[in-house]
């Protein structure tokens, strides 16, 4: 018998996620029937989505929602052997029984030297996220100016480098300075500070005169109705998420985006990865060959502890982490 | 020598139109040289974009936007003999000079009994607005269900019975009960007052319990907020007019739509007719076969004289106006 300590949702969020929030909970779990197997999470992941689901997908008593790498350490599932590593969107917990359905093998390409974890970083979700962003929902071209914010954290950090790789000029924004210098490591043309400039307006329009043709949207709020008024005419807007609102106790208001949306004739489109799921195995081979190339380069936040998962998780809403916000267990 | 009067935007627009913010001038016109052709105003129209390029692309003392069905009273361009009528975009104008260059002659099949206003109408910018909302922008496919508010204006009547021809739903709200009546001897599916519901969100629940698929935005503002909430996954919104706004001295304000729009994966998109000229000449031949089919109804609010133009114009603001708009000079 083997015990499964779970994080759960007791009261929904009210503004800002509180310690009091979550219960570490302990689960008994029954021993593997055939064609399930027993996982333990080995990397878990903390992602600003889990703040908006939790307004939207779960109840009180929910474990937390959120995807790990697990190892098989009980299989009674031959295509899942015992020792193998898995990716699973089993929630807060560092031990779960599956039947498999819902399993991602980590691909049988990944290298012995690039850490698992990548899995639910730049070779999992948020590199999905990135990449469906710019090529399914933004279209991006070559020469375009792309802006990208929150773009030190796990999806704007691979936007960022894979618009440099399409051969696009990136404008990217950050919370920190130090997140700046890390933008400007990763190739960015420019990056600023968004809490220290005097104007976003002016930041924006002095690191591209020209305004932007597309924008990959993380953040929301006010700083979305500054930016839309610096895109070209036929503006591309790939509205991934609204971070500086997930915490709203009210919904905050802005002036309404549709004069602008008609006179600069700007598209804007919500999107989730999950929508281009037939495509992933080929995407995620993309992606690990960046990494390979060494195209792509990998930061990660590491949060030792399972026990420390809502205070990662609360440290990544804050923008305490420059690129993916990461648990090992 | 002929005078031409024309109306003077004298001074910006502070909020909603006032009659002191238009002048009637009169102007001398030279004789048309080679190339060029006198033409005489018959029928001018007053559409909404006027009041939102009033602010973008109209300095004061400039002559008022807008497009008109004129008559040729001289020529010195054998493309454009004496008689034949013209659509030109020369603004609240009575006569004036045009090098050809920017004329569109009426299409060659138009047919006697049709009357020529409706080259500013059903068969013109606003039938096209409509048109390449729903095809290009859009996308709708038979099946689905459409929402169009400003629905008994020139676009939204348009947008609602080419919905139906493709086989939709069609659901329009309009702010007076005769205009309501109007759309559903259009052939609405649904219709409402929406100055007299109790509740915007309740009468669009009502009217479309499992949701709208699309949504042809001709209001913008409070409203908009209201209506993205009913569309279903992978909702479309195609964003033609904001005239709840056009007069806001300070920007009405709202609630973000991000999250809304990455948790339905909504698109939206801005656009103008002008994106698909290149379209226009079938495309009008299109809305033509439609009108002589009896598919297409088309009904004008016709304003006499030349000399009230901004009545007429601040008459369409406020929405007094079933159908097309028209001056009649």
């Amino acid at each position: 018998m083997v015990q499964a300590k779970t994080w759960i949702l007791t009261k929904h969020f009210d503004g800002f996620p509180k310690g009091s929030n979550f219960e570490l909970n302990v689960e008994e779990l029954s021993e593997p029937k055939d064609g399930e197997v027993l996982l333990e999470a080995i990397f878990l992941s903390v992602d600003p989505y889990m703040r908006l689901f939790s307004s939207f997908r779960m109840k009180e008593g929910d474990v937390m929602v959120g995807t790990q790498v697990a190892k098989v350490i009980q299989s009674k599932n031959p295509a899942f052997p015992l020792g193998s590593h898995v990716v699973t969107p089993c929630g807060w917990r560092t031990h779960s029984l599956s039947d498999c359905t819902n399993l991602i093998p980590i691909i049988p390409e990944w290298p012995q030297d690039i850490s698992l974890s990548l899995a639910l970083g730049t070779i999992g979700m948020p590199g999905l996220t990135a990449l469906y962003g710019i090529e399914e929902v933004l279209g991006l071209k070559a020469g375009e100016t792309l802006l990208v914010n929150a773009a030190a954290g796990a999806v704007g950090s691979v936007v960022g480098q894979i618009a440099k790789i399409m051969g696009c000029k990136v404008v990217g924004s950050a919370g920190s300075d130090a997140k700046v210098a890390f933008l400007k490591e990763l190739g960015f043309d420019q990056a600023f500070n968004y809490k220290t400039v005097t104007s976003l307006e002016e930041a924006l329009r002095s690191a591209s005169p020209e305004g932007y043709d597309c924008y990959f949207e993380n953040v929301g709020g006010p700083s979305s109705s500054v930016a839309i008024q610096q895109m070209k005419d036929f503006g591309r807007i790939a509205v991934c998420g609204s971070i500086s609102t997930y915490n709203d106790t009210t919904p905050q208001t802005g002036p309404y985006p549709h004069m602008t949306m008609i006179m600069k004739q700007l598209k804007m489109e919500g999107f989730m990865q999950s929508r281009w799921a037939h495509k992933h195995p080929e995407s995620l081979k993309r992606l690990l060959g960046w990494v390979k190339e060494g195209k792509l380069q990998c930061r990660e936040h590491i949060t030792k502890g399972f026990e420390n998962m809502p205070a990662a998780f609360m440290g990544m809403l804050k923008g305490d982490n420059i690129g993916k916000a990461i648990v090992a267990v």
